[in-house]
């Protein structure tokens, strides 16, 4: 595996392409670089030039002094993949590519351009990112290969001196917006460690280099921003370890309109896929999704100050001066998914003896400016943290002024120390530079949004319980099944589409049941079959040329007597020739009628990237009108299916919310966790199916899935 | 009526419990509006001090040298019945009354002394703003009467000197919010008129504020922050008034949830009402609903830079130099519910010439950070305003740098200047504060947070066509129909239950149908009505003790013969009877089963502050599960039923969306206006009219009324 570390932490750089005019980016980087103080040596390599901004300059990596691990590459397109060749030559272990002009290009020497390049890297084992990127920024080394703005001529020390934990990564494929959360995220006190950024990703994407910094364990939370997954493995690996490790990926997505996504496509030539699935997947691995960049650098600081307690619940305690701050925030955390409940008697009689009658201790705790005052801001906060009724505090406040928190700064400091519950600050109003600043060093987050402040205290609540689950669950294995061989070869054999009763008795083999269907070739053997039966019967015809049975008039259903049931067959067949003269006609499936239900509706669709992903809706109009529908990857357990039928809108429609008899849950978990494990073991042969409908009877009634079809993977 | 003109341009001003140590608040106020060179006298008034802050003070307010206009009042509150007395004596003609401790204070004292301050107001005319207020700021008169730490040693001029136009006004309960507005606002150089806060209403209200304000004419858009509105007249005569001068009202309303309602209730003494009827009488006027502080300022500063040409459309075109910004706000505006369309072939021609092969011209157009320089932001920026496509331009920039725009303020300036679309500039870095002068001097807004970006283009588009269809629409009138008397002396001789058969006649006079329903008082008198009807009936229980006659089992659905009438009928009796002994019953109702159709729910509701609210519904699980409704006050016309309609989420079920043939939507928006003006024309005879359910037959066949109750106001 090529080493991130040469890129992150390298022994000495050479800069490729570097030019004296800090005007242009050739130049700027290197002027950068020099403005911050990396230990190893800096190399201009040039053509043009003997002397760079200073330093000495060599005219080709070859004939530099020392072996380097890093080069960053900025020289016309053309002439790239000849340099990485000549890099890998001289023993150089990571590139950064700044230069533009190859998959993102219109037309096709772009993409060989970029092939070559992977090539080259994976011949020398070299940690290659880019092309068009924008650099890096390593703090703990003091390295700052980018020409982004945001490092030049900084005033103030890359990382908050004082912030000894809690350190945030960057890492973005587009190199604006990844040195944006540093540019956001650094006027607040927030320490990063990295800012990484991917471009195009021909060889290195964004996971590799989050799975090096979670590895490395000076990181604690990720802001991250991707066009689109370049391995699905390795996202799947990183966000696990990721979780398991407690550190939070913060996400943003881009393409998840036609315009977001032809922009992807036009700049890093990312093929954006699904965004429902990328939902999935980041709800799988408990990844946070980010709107704007303020959101989510305040997200991140939550975890970056609190992350070592997050919120055992979501019951929010609120202290204000302001009054009408504090009715607008208590409807934020309540329009968020928090709760914020009248404190306990206890807690509010020792409030009630401190402030005005004007004041309140109910929640929010409104002692008033004035009071607040007297009192001190660290005391009230203390009081209302120490209340059983709450989970976390946010504490409202004016840090307008510069010295507003100088008079508690010992008393509020030990609060931030000691408190075991997170203690977040919204300030309504723009605070004063100096404020931020101690309140950094008392350890406080402070929040300008209050929006944010409520949603980050929601994700940090939702963040420990996910976690929590997500330690505690068994290994959900795939390729348990007993008779997984039989129908993986069954399936090898069969037709690109099965129809339900080809279906069927493989779906059986993981617990679906097969409803007693049974296929019938002539009008009196479908009579027989009825018979035996011996209850009210549907005939469907089965072809693989007629998906749309009853649009087609090839499906009859509640029928009675034999005669019904052979006029029936005889009429479907008519129907289905009428309907498709050519259609290869296997029989009529004749079975007993499902007893009524809630109508469900269940699938599996191939992602191109990511493979098999599980639909699960309610059926008909809630599915047709309302995309009342929820995705998750496969294999997942009960207790993961339990909550997928929870991000229904309609779920109350389960639980007999009109006074009817609760469904069958439990057999409809069931059936989702059999689909889960059957498109799991067979998640390479299948592009789809479809289980609808699935009617869910009352409790302990079961359920009926009455009528199913898969359609192979053209690839397989 | 009281002048508010003396509240905000006075002649001079008295400061009454003015204190010399301004770190008081009593201190505070007056070092505040010394530092700002209102023309006027400031008079001190103290029982204490001969002088404050160098100022002679006064022991009265009888003993100042002139009358004067304005009195501040900070004084205890005991002192300020009294006080204000002699303020009305010595003519004054305003008073901003600062004392907290009245209605909002626990117990009845506070509410008597504010009730106190209604009567003296009233006696001399007085416009009484507060108790429990925070002040104002005047910035044309340079007044800042207030404490709050925004106009306490500003570093700045209260208003940018080039901003002429555009000005805003924030107007609020809270102090603490109010002035937040202007903190936020003023350093992206947005240009505020005034900043009032109101406190408890004892007096005045925000929206005779604004009403003042908006008769002035020097103010083009509000920020409004309200607990609960005081006067539902006021409220909607400001309402129409704002959007007929078209100055845009940007609200928030505190009271949403449990907690924020008792946020509100112990902050300003405020009773929030129904938060879904303050959403619908926002909606009636076109009031624009912010979530939090960031996005209604920024809001407001799309308004005030291109308040003077709105979008036309929802097509916008963005500019970008950052791929990944590009596609991030194209991700973001297509969410928020606008487009981002291709451009066309033309523009991308002109355009595709001068970019270079890996940026793209389709939207968003990424000219590439290095030809952007080249080109001129300025002359992309007018090259995609120019296309045909879109309505409405996005400028993406990093304007983290002091000088980003000099170089092309000319340009930049002719075309803020000569557009006649909006152009809004995004930057995804931090905004260096010369940049954001500069672009404030060169007239194009300058945005932070993409969302609020997005928001704001669409806000701006919704306004535009909103006030379009307002200053088009004919007045709706109540008050119309020719049988108003008479239903009205029959809604007054009514019980205070209506049953169907006494409903229907009343509504039918307002074009409600009354299906041929008939009273039947035995069982050969419901069948000798059926076989008039010849037709299959119903038959329903009319008792005002039953109201649900179905749990009551006092229902019998599809009888068609004479023998199942009688039966019906004896049964229906027997189970009311069973049901509910002591009941009254009035007979049975016959009436035609109606033929099927898509379920409804129409009802009106007395709203305690703004008077009845039509609810629509889509039927049954849809009300039940998914609380699929939509709300407006009464009466409305056919249009403005239309959309009520479209705001059902399921409202695609109308349109026969599962191939079904579409609903008679034409006749439920008859129905809807009908009802609505029964609504309005009995409004304060009526609690409750239910129409449930309502079937809308398929396109042509109308709409049938299945059932019908009308519940009297108490008060009535």
């Amino acid at each position: 595996m090529a080493d991130i570390g040469a890129l992150l932490s390298p022994n000495a750089v050479a800069v490729i392409g570097a030019a004296p005019d800090d005007s242009i980016l050739r130049g700027r980087i290197l002027h950068v670089m020099m403005q911050h103080p990396f230990a190893g040596a800096v190399y201009p390599v040039s053509r043009s030039f003997d002397e760079v901004q200073g330093l000495k300059a060599y005219p080709s990596i070859e004939a530099l002094p020392e072996r380097v691990d890093l080069a960053i590459m900025i020289i016309p397109a053309k002439f790239v993949p000849d340099e990485l060749e000549r890099c890998g030559k001289a023993g150089v272990k990571a590139v950064q590519i700044l230069t533009s002009g190859f998959a993102e290009e219109v037309g096709e020497d772009g993409a060989k351009a970029q092939q070559r390049l992977r090539d080259i890297a994976e011949r020398y084992d070299m940690a290659v990112v880019g092309p068009n990127s924008e650099g890096f920024a390593s703090t703990k080394v003091a390295l700052c290969p980018t020409f982004s703005p945001t490092f030049h001529n900084q005033t103030r020390p890359m990382v908050p001196a004082w912030r000894k934990t809690g350190h945030l990564a960057a890492v973005a494929q587009s190199g604006g917006i990844g040195f944006a959360f540093y540019d956001r995220g650094r006027p607040k006190e927030l320490p990063f460690s990295y800012v990484a950024t991917t471009g195009n990703e021909a060889v290195i994407n964004c996971f590799d280099i989050i799975e090096h910094i979670i590895d490395k364990d000076d990181t604690d939370a990720f802001l991250i921003f991707m066009e689109d997954v370049k391995n699905p493995e390795t996202f799947r690996r990183v966000a696990e370890k990721a979780m398991r490790a407690g550190k939070p990926l913060i996400v943003t997505k881009v393409g998840k309109s036609a315009a977001g996504e032809r922009a992807a496509a036009s700049h890093t030539a990312a093929l954006s896929g699904s965004y429902s699935t990328y939902q999935a997947m980041f709800r799988r691995y408990g990844i946070i999704e980010g709107a704007d960049t303020d959101e989510m650098v305040e997200m991140a600081m939550g975890f970056s100050l609190f992350g070592h307690c997050l919120p055992k619940g979501k019951r929010v305690g609120i202290v204000t001066g302001s009054g009408g701050g504090g009715g607008w925030m208590a409807d934020t955390l309540s329009m968020t998914g928090l709760e914020v409940p009248t404190l306990d008697a206890e807690t509010r009689a020792v409030i009630d003896a401190l402030i005005p009658a004007y004041g309140t201790s109910q929640n929010p705790v409104d002692g008033t400016a004035g009071a607040v005052r007297e009192i001190g801001y660290a005391n009230l906060l203390g009081m209302v943290r120490d209340s059983p009724s709450v989970d976390a505090i946010v504490g409202i406040t004016s840090a307008r002024r510069a010295s507003t928190y100088e008079d508690e700064r010992e008393n509020l400091s030990k609060l931030a120390r000691e408190t075991e519950k997170p203690i977040l600050i919204w300030s309504y109003t723009n605070p004063h530079e100096e404020s931020v600043t101690s309140l950094s060093q008392i350890g406080l987050p402070l929040f300008t949004n209050s929006r944010n402040c409520a949603r980050t205290l929601y994700e940090m609540a939702e963040y420990r319980a996910f976690r929590e689950r997500f330690l505690r669950a068994p290994e959900i294995k795939s390729g348990a099944n007993a008779d997984q061989a039989i129908v993986g070869k069954a399936l090898d054999a069969a037709n690109e589409v099965l129809c339900e009763y080809e279906a069927r008795p493989l779906l059986a083999a993981y617990g679906i049941g097969d409803g007693g269907a049974r296929m019938a070739n002539s009008a009196q053997e479908a009579a027989d079959i009825a018979a035996d039966i011996a209850a009210p019967v549907a005939l469907k015809v089965q072809s693989p040329d007629i998906l749309h049975k009853s649009e087609a008039g090839a499906v009859a259903l509640n029928l009675k007597s034999a005669d019904d049931v052979r006029a029936a067959y005889d009429r479907i067949m008519a129907s289905a020739q009428a309907y498709n003269a050519g259609a290869n006609i296997h029989g009529v499936l004749v079975q007993a009628m499902a007893p009524a239900g809630q109508e469900m509706i269940l699938g599996v669709n191939q992602d191109e990237k990511f493979g098999p992903i599980l639909m699960v809706g309610l059926g008909g109009i809630y599915v047709e009108v309302l995309k009342d529908v929820a995705f998750s990857p496969v294999p997942f357990g009960a207790d993961d299916a339990r909550r997928l039928l929870d991000r229904l809108k309609g779920v109350a429609l389960l639980h007999g919310v009109r006074g009817e008899a609760p469904s069958d849950v439990d057999a409809l978990v069931d059936l989702m966790v059999g689909l889960s494990e059957f498109a799991a073991d067979f998640g390479d042969k299948i592009s789809e199916i479809d289980l609808n409908p699935v009617l869910v009877h009352p409790e302990g009634q079961g359920v009926s899935v009455a009528d199913a079809l898969i359609v192979k993977s053209s690839k397989a």
